[in-house]
Order: structure tokens, then sequence, then C-alpha cells
């Protein structure tokens, strides 16, 4: 028989029961909050059609989009002509021609494109989370995946800052939960980056500002301050903008620095930014979101073209870690599907890098793996049907029993058990005819004692003491 | 903006909340078994090298495989004989060069590649449970789907039948407590069949054989009498094995007549086979599973080629509706990628089906859906901020409350209500200065009351009667 190596595709991985386990918690964790705050559920397909992908990603998206094989005859309908142009260039013509599914890239799109198909059928305002598998075809290394887990919440419908608030107020309750306690949600505003690159002098390419905006944490100041004088934005005015830069104050004072901003270069600041800016620091703190947990920063600019209000980004405050999440309000979600007028919040936890950061930071605490709570074992074959009337028994009491079936040594015996987490090994000793007696051996510290059938579970749960034989 | 129609793929579904909690808690109890049973839970990813899937399915299987097409420039390597080959019905070797990696078609490979490439570093025998998706082009129909979920549990490295008996007990104790009480596990084994097929004098075709036992329930009983006169096999003969065929007795006369048919067909049945049926028998009644709920039956063949002694199939005892289950030993899972020596027995839950069959017979009862338990609401736009402090308040106290952010109507309010199945709504009502006041609305029979902020969860929770005022 032919035979290949059993490998791994590069960049996926195995989980191990361990690794599911803290991943369960926390999804339950972020599920549980979720559904405090009247989310419910979603889940959409892996494979979606190219045409919903397509170019909701940008270029450099749709060169990481997964995409799927057509299945049968599918050069049929191709021509020599299709595959010259392939060779000459045209490739991406030539995937259109032979693929039509992909893998799920995000969830914002699916969840776009599920709102469209049924909001006939839709109640809004409409929320909705959503954890699961997305694939990109990215370079693997440390902390990225091919395929990663995310998670997403969204509420679609409706333009009132409650919206903004409470996400602001779910993501410091889950992080404090977590172990979070230094988390810290950055809060910034697409229309005062708008207002700022108006008052700048950069309006016509205000895209281009919030770029370099975006990268001022990587590229720093300097090359901000070569941008926006080549962009020839006086020294005095660059002194203003700094300022507002970097100060992150408190709203009050934040609208004061806006307000000498705009007098500086002579621009209109908006009203309506400081009302928003206003009611929600008012409903953030109606909703008793610690002081500590939230700031103004408008050097947050975000790379995601569709967010149109409020942005956030979360710092995990654990030192070089980056961000654990953001979101925002975005205006035309549902645009590319035909649908206008839905606006919304959404925000996504960066749960790979959460649970990368609970492990490293040792977050998870005793989150015990779901291993039996003992292990029935024989060194004698004849007795299996007694071991395995005695192993049902403890099941029916609810007890995680296993059953060894391997080689009958003592040693594999506690190997065995190491080796899946067992706490506890009972081994049978048929004494005489019919009457049964167990070893019950505690592997932590090798206490043992001999016991009936029946007292096996008193032992087990921690009923009986150990140490009084 | 160029706009495209939001539409789903073919096959392939979105999930709601209502279906979600009914699958998570399906999901839950065939967990909970599992590990009541010492499996520990294993998952794989949904992107596996086309060389770990190719040709583990058979000709028609590769056909349903989802391949990935390459990434970058996929074409560079390929010349225009290559294109030519592949114009000329060389298409398998053309998807070959453009395609390197595959979707999860089933758990049963997966798990082969995981024990062959970890085998070093695990102790066996290794228990685990996995519950994913797989993707399968096939023509999807009522029922069948292209992503759906399978359910697999195995152990590996055991020849003791101690595991085909725990088997049959999960699989009665699972069903059970779904509530399908005449469910049943066929039993049959694939040496059984073996000594069958020599007995009739077909040992040169025994797969052919097979083949047609698997297909009698369709094809029915004439067809197989045709194929085994066509085979040369007696009159006599064919009677006293339509005897052994269709009575699925206990094993004691099961013995009896499979003895009877070795002296009728003068051939020799391999004690082994006796002792196993024995064995087996006697371990199945050591763990109490009721004799209404497996039977042996020697016209049980199952398709899958890697069988190799006892195999098993579960009836859902609802009529017409076929096996919710199925599985068997194997003795060279792993061989296709070099690891011999490691006999096992799996099962799988077909949970599509038990999914479909529990919501068709009505068996999850009351699961509701995850939510809110109360609707906060206000028609008052000034008191947004009271509302969202009130509705923090109720959430600090662990009650699920969702916060209505639409347009403020009363008609409108009590719709969304509705569709989120949220039982109560709380609506705002500022009566004077820094009072504030809520009228409660039940909605199953709008029972309605006015009350303070605090005392919303005393309500909401059930613990005041609603009718007092």
């Amino acid at each position: 028989m032919a035979t290949v190596k059993a490998q791994l595709a590069r960049g996926v991985r195995d989980f191990d029961p361990e690794f599911l386990n803290r991943r369960k918690w926390l999804f339950s964790q972020l599920e549980e909050a979720f559904m405090r705050y009247g989310f419910l559920p979603l889940e959409t397909p892996a494979i979606e059609l190219n045409q919903t992908l397509q170019g909701a990603y940008g270029e450099e998206g749709d060169r990481l989009i997964f995409r799927i094989l057509n299945s049968g005859q599918y050069l049929e309908s191709l021509t020599d002509e299709d595959w010259t142009a392939a060779r000459s260039g045209q490739i991406n013509r030539f995937t259109r021609l032979v693929t039509e599914k992909a893998l799920r890239f995000d969830l914002t799109v699916p969840f776009a494109r599920y709102v469209s198909m049924n909001r006939g059928n839709m109640v809004f305002p409409f929320k909705r989370f959503q954890m699961q598998p997305v694939w990109r075809a990215d370079r693997p290394q440390r902390g990225r995946y091919r395929e990663f887990y995310q998670c997403d919440a969204d509420l679609i419908g409706s333009e009132c800052l409650s919206s903004e608030a409470q996400m602001v107020a779910l993501y410091a309750e889950v992080l404090g939960q977590l172990g979070f306690p230094s988390a810290c949600v950055r809060i910034s505003h697409r229309k005062i980056l708008s207002f700022m690159a108006e008052a700048l002098g950069l309006s016509s390419q205000s895209r281009a500002f919030m770029v370099q905006l975006d990268k001022l944490d990587k590229s720093g100041k300097e090359s901000m301050s070569t941008y926006l004088t080549e962009q020839g934005v006086s020294t005095e005015v660059q002194k203003a903008w700094w300022i507002l830069i970097e100060a992150q104050p408190a709203p009050p004072e934040l609208l004061a620095l806006l307000l000498q901003f705009s007098s500086i270069t002579q621009s209109d600041l908006p009203a309506s930014i400081m009302t928003e800016l206003e009611t929600l620091t008012h409903y953030i703190e109606a909703l008793r979101v610690p002081s500590s947990f939230y700031r103004f920063d408008l050097s947050l600019a975000r790379g995601l073209d569709y967010y149109t209000g409020f942005i956030f980004e979360v710092d995990s405050g654990v030192k070089g870690m980056g961000s654990v999440g953001g979101g925002g309000r975005y205006d035309n979600l549902t645009a590319s599907f035909g649908v206008d007028g839905l606006s919304g919040v959404g925000i996504s936890f960066g749960v790979e890098r959460i649970l990368d950061l609970m492990i490293e930071q040792n977050l998870f605490g005793d989150i015990p793996i779901p291993a039996a709570k003992v292990l029935m074992a024989t060194t004698e074959p004849d007795s299996m049907h007694n071991l395995l009337a005695c192993a049902q028994e403890l099941r029916t009491q609810g007890i995680k029993t296993d059953l060894y079936a391997g080689d009958p040594k003592p040693k594999k015996i506690f190997q065995y058990a190491e080796a899946r987490q067992i706490p506890v090994v009972a081994i049978l000793k048929t004494k005489a005819e019919r009457e049964l007696q167990f070893v019950l051996k505690r592997l932590t510290d090798s206490a043992h004692i001999q016991v009936k059938p029946q007292e096996i579970q008193d032992w087990v749960q921690g009923n009986k003491p150990w140490n009084t034989q």
C-alpha cells in the first residue's frame, strides 16, 4: 500500500482537550456577556459565494481569500483564449472562471449578507453575536493562523448612541472578568477626524491623512510631522494639532481643545460632534463603566473604510500586546447588497489573541480538563464483565468513568491515567468467588485504600478521607 | 456603487438562535455522555492536505471533496501541455496541479492523520470524541447539506471487546435520553460475513457479496436470491442462509444457526467468532443495556471498507427514518500513513438527522432561546441615561436585559419584544424630577403593573405576583 506522510496543512492546528477546554470557557464567558446585553447568537456557513466576498476587503484582502475550485468538469466552458489570457497575467479572471465559492474571510460581510437577504422578515434594531472560524491565506507566523476564530457583536438599525455606550460597557465587563484590569477602550470619531483633515487643509485627501494617522503608533511622531509639513500645514497649526492628539483628556477639556483648534484654524467644528461626545460620555457614565477603562484618543483612526461615526479600539493593558478588540459605527454596511439606510455599531473581540494572552499570563487558573474522575482497570482478563458492571454503576451515579482497555500491566495502567489526567485508579481484585474488591489509588500522593464496589464513589467524590487507612 | 444580490451558496444554511439553541443542547448531551465514558474532545482543522484525503473515500468520494485553489500565481509552474491534457480529459491531474488543500470530508481520516502524526507522544489506548462540520460537494436535497456536522467517538490501540460493548451502551444511553425509546443497535461481524461468503462458495468475491448484502434493504430479497443463484449457490444452501440472515436471534440460538449453516455447507466456522459473540453479549449484559436495544443482525454489512470486526448500525425506531448512527472495529485505519498494528473501534452519531428527527417528533420540549428576560425602553429621549443605569443594575444582578434602541413608539417596542421572545417590557416614565417609574407589561397575558426601578427584578424573576394589581 502506498503511504503518505501524516502532516497538517500550513498555518492550521489540531486542538487537544486542554486547549479546547480553555477556549470553551472563554467562549462561554463571552456568550453569557453578550446574552446579558440582549444579543442572540447567529451562525453563517463557512462557504459563501465569491460575489458576496469579492471586493469587500480591498485588493489585498481579495488575494487572501481561499477560493473553492468548482466541482465536476469545471474547465468545460473555458476556451484556449481563457488559458492564454491567464498565462499572460489575467490570473484573477481565470480564478473567477474556475471558482464560484470561497471560505468565510470575516464575520461582518456574511452578517451584512444575512441582513440584506432576510430584512423583510426581521424586526429592527437587530442584535446578534457570532463566534466562528474564518480562513485567510496569510503567511503563517507566531500567533497568526490560516484558520482562526473571530467573535463579533453588532446592533443594526438604530442611530441611538446608547448602542455605542453599551458596547464600551460590554468590553469593560468582559475584559475585567477575564483578568485584564488595565484594559482600556480608546474612543475616537470619524467625523472628528474629517473635521481635523479639513481644518488642516487636507479635506481633499482626508483618506490619506487617516492612513497616516493610523500608522502613527508604528511610524512615530517625526514621520507624521514630515507628512504634515510636506502638505503645507504651518508649524503653528501643527503645534495646536499635536496638543489635540496627545492630550487624551476627558470630554469637557476635549471639547475645549477642539474649539481652540477650530478657532486657530478658522474652521467650523460641527455642533453634532460636540453633542455626540457629551451624550456618549453621559451614557457611559450612566452604565457605571470605570473611568480608567475608557479614554478619548483622537490619534485612533482604525483601518477599515466602512466606519462613519464613533470608533473603538481596546488595549489589553498587557505591555507590548496591542489591541484585543475594536469596532465602531457604520452607516452603509449593507450598501453593496443594495440595502441602504441601516446604521449600526459593531465590535469584535480578538479571541485568538485573548486566548494566547490568557495562557501566557496564566489567567485561566484552575480549569480542569473534563477528564474522567476514575479509571477502572483489572489485571485479570476474566473479570472484565465485573469491571464493566461496576463502571456502569458509577456512570449511572453521574461520575465520569473511564475503563482501561489496554495492556493490563500496572505500569501501563498508571501511565494511561496520568496521560489522561485521571486522578484515581481503581483496580479490581477478585478475592473469592463473587466477592469483588477494588484497590483505589490516588495519583497525586499515591494514597491507597481497599474498598467494595459500592464504596468507590465515596472516595472518588472525596466524601471519605483517604488518609484514614 | 455596483451591488450584488445577497444570497447563500447552494446547499448551505444560516442558523438562527432557535436552531442554534437546540443544536447546542443536543451537542451538550452527547458531550456529557462521551465524557461520562472517558472520551476527551479533539478538534482538527477544516483544511487538510489533498494527499491526506486523496483516495481515502473511493472514486466517488474524491469527486465530492471541495478543493481549495492554490493562492498567488498558481498557474506559473503549469505548461501548455498541462492545459491540453486537462482539456482532453485529464481533469484530475489538472486539479492536483492547481490545488494542494481541501476541506475536511469526514472526521475519521483527520483522526487517523492525527494519531499517525502524534503517536510518539500518545499513550494508548487513545479515546477521543469530535463534533465538527464537514463539507461535501453533494447534490443538495431535503435533509442533505453541503456543510453538516459529524459526531464521532473512537477508541484506538486496544483489541478488547469491552470497547465495542461500551459503544453499544453509549448509543443506548444517549438515544434513550434524547427520546428514542424504540432505537435499536443492529450488530454484525465482518468475519461472520467473510465466513458466509466462503461457505456460499463466494470467497473469491466476498467484497461483491457484501455490497449485495448491504443493498438488501433497498433491492429486496428477490434480487439477492437472483444474485446467489447466478453465483451457483444451491437452493438448499440459500434456504439455510436466509434462515441465518432473517432470524436475528440472541447469541445462543445465533451460534446454533451458524453451526447448522456451517455443517450444511461443510465449511469451518472459526472458533474465534463464537468466542467473540459470547464475550460481547456477556459484556453488553454486564453494562445493563436493555435487551430491546440491541440485536444481532447478519444482514448488516455496512458500506465502508475499513471495518474488520464487529459492525454496528443504529435504527432510530422512528418509522421510515433509517439509520442515526453506525460504526465498527477497524484494524488498519492508520495504514495509509504507514502506521500499522493499531486496532480500534469507532462510532458516529448522525447528528443532523437526529436534529431533524427531534424537531419533527417534537422531542426538544421546552428549550427556551437564550432571550433577554426584560426589554427596557423609554418613549422619552431625554431619559436614556436613566434607562441605561437601570438596565445596568439589572445586568449586575445577572438578569439578561435588552435595551430598546429603535423608534420609540409603543407599537414598535412591543413588536421588537415579540420578535426577540422577550417576556417582559419595562417602559420608563419620568413622573417628576428625579423620580423614576416603570410600567411593566408581561407579553403572554398583557398583565401590567407600575413599579420603582429597584422593584423590576422581583417581577421579572416572578417573585412577585402579577395579578395583585
